[in-house]
């Protein structure tokens, strides 16, 4: 190697990525997506603290000895370790992935393997890799998370996928506990009328298991049906709820 | 009126539809728009006699009282009074929709007022109509349901959709109750391997109630779900309960 390739800078998507589980086969539980079979990627980190995340462990410090420096190439080698030939989709979660400029050289890995990428953020962050993304769920949080949404990173983000060259699904999914949260978001929908909308009921209780979780979990689509079959200006919408918190509660890794 | 007027044949499209249920808003609870907002519109009558089908009432006489033969513009006006102004998509549903030529009114007068239109079918018969349907469902019957899927109506019926002008969504979805099921459905999307592919728990309990309907069903999805993770010939596929049965059971018109 010469003297001066030594000192060149190391190139940044080259850093490794701070990972938290790698799993699947399995279905996506949620979302525009939902029981499409697909292998997880999550990685640990999020800007926000959302009062009832299910992925607390990603960024309160409960797992940080889980978390792996992994490069791309890492993940690559374990997504088909764990999946073999049986997959053709990957989901890229966390925490929230948008902290974490090197994901391009992942989302490019996946890309030259065929491997169709989705992503879900709450929309507070860009990275240029989101255009390469094939399926892009922003979720901005409802009141009942504590969180306060920045419309102008949203707008932004909004417009930038929506500009962007090339194909790419793009929906906006916001949890729902209450009116508060609906009456948030009918004006996020009102806000970007032309994105696919969905609603998806919230889950209060995120760790442990409790017998009547299913049933309460079952009452609280009910409910959000119900409010959706109501209002004029959520037509065109869906009301889903978590397909793997209904079959397998709260365990993680599937 | 003058004499030839009177002697002109009935437009054929204007017979009434037998119609069985008209209901909504509501959620749709299955297949590729699962949990978008939707009416439905159920007509009578099958070709099909399938073992566990779950709206037997729309062929074995036990509902005939209830079929009301109902014009396109009767159906339209019976949606609106129902939706009012909260809804733009309407799922036709039957039994089979497709034994229905004059259907095509319906259609038309719908995407006049700007509603989106979904159907399902087994896919034994074609109609013009269908071309102008914007979600269509080919629901071919596995093995367990005891009919024989006529595979060259299927091909020609898959093939002059896809050639069709004009933007629609197709899929096909196969209800799996057992390992038969699931390798009749893998043949079907080898023989279809562009049309999305969704794979739907089966109810075995179509009527009546019980207390662990709902684990049950769960079990059925997961058992359903670890499947579909094994099989390489099934990459881009979904996996999916019915929502409705999970919140209803088996309730009528929600
Ligand atoms: S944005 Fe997501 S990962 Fe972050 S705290 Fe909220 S729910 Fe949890
Ligand atoms: S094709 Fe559908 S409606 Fe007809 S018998 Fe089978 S399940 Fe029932």
């Amino acid at each position: 190697m010469s003297d001066s390739a030594k000192t060149l800078p190391p190139d940044p998507s080259a850093r490794p990525i701070p990972v938290l589980e790698i799993f699947g086969p399995t279905i996506q539980g949620e979302g525009m997506s939902i029981g499409r079979k697909t292998m997880f990627v999550r990685t640990a980190g999020c800007d926000y603290r959302c009062s009832w995340c299910d992925s607390k462990f990603t960024w309160d410090g409960s797992a940080k000895d889980e978390i792996r420096m992994l490069s791309a190439a890492q993940i690559v080698e374990e997504l088909f370790a764990l999946g073999g030939d049986t997959f053709d989709h990957v989901t890229i979660s966390g925490g929230n992935p948008l902290l974490i400029s090197q994901m391009s050289c992942l989302v490019q890995q996946l890309r030259e393997r065929g491997i169709r990428t989705a992503v879900e953020t709450q929309g507070s962050r860009w990275q240029d890799w989101l255009v390469r993304i094939d399926e892009v769920t922003l979720s901005p949080k409802p009141p009942s998370s504590g969180m306060d949404t920045d419309f102008e990173a949203l707008d932004s983000i909004v417009s930038r996928l929506l500009e962007a060259p090339g194909r790419r699904d793009l929906c906006i999914k916001i949890v729902i506990f209450d009116e508060n949260d609906l009456t948030y978001a009918r004006a996020v929908h009102k806000r970007y009328p032309d994105v696919p909308f969905i609603l998806q009921t919230g889950n209060p209780q995120v760790s442990g298991e409790s017998d009547d979780h299913v049933s309460s979990l079952l009452k609280r689509y009910e409910w959000l049906i119900g409010r959706l079959s109501e209002l004029p200006d959520l037509k065109d919408a869906r009301a889903l709820p978590q397909l793997h918190t209904l079959v397998w509660g709260n365990k993680r890794g599937v």
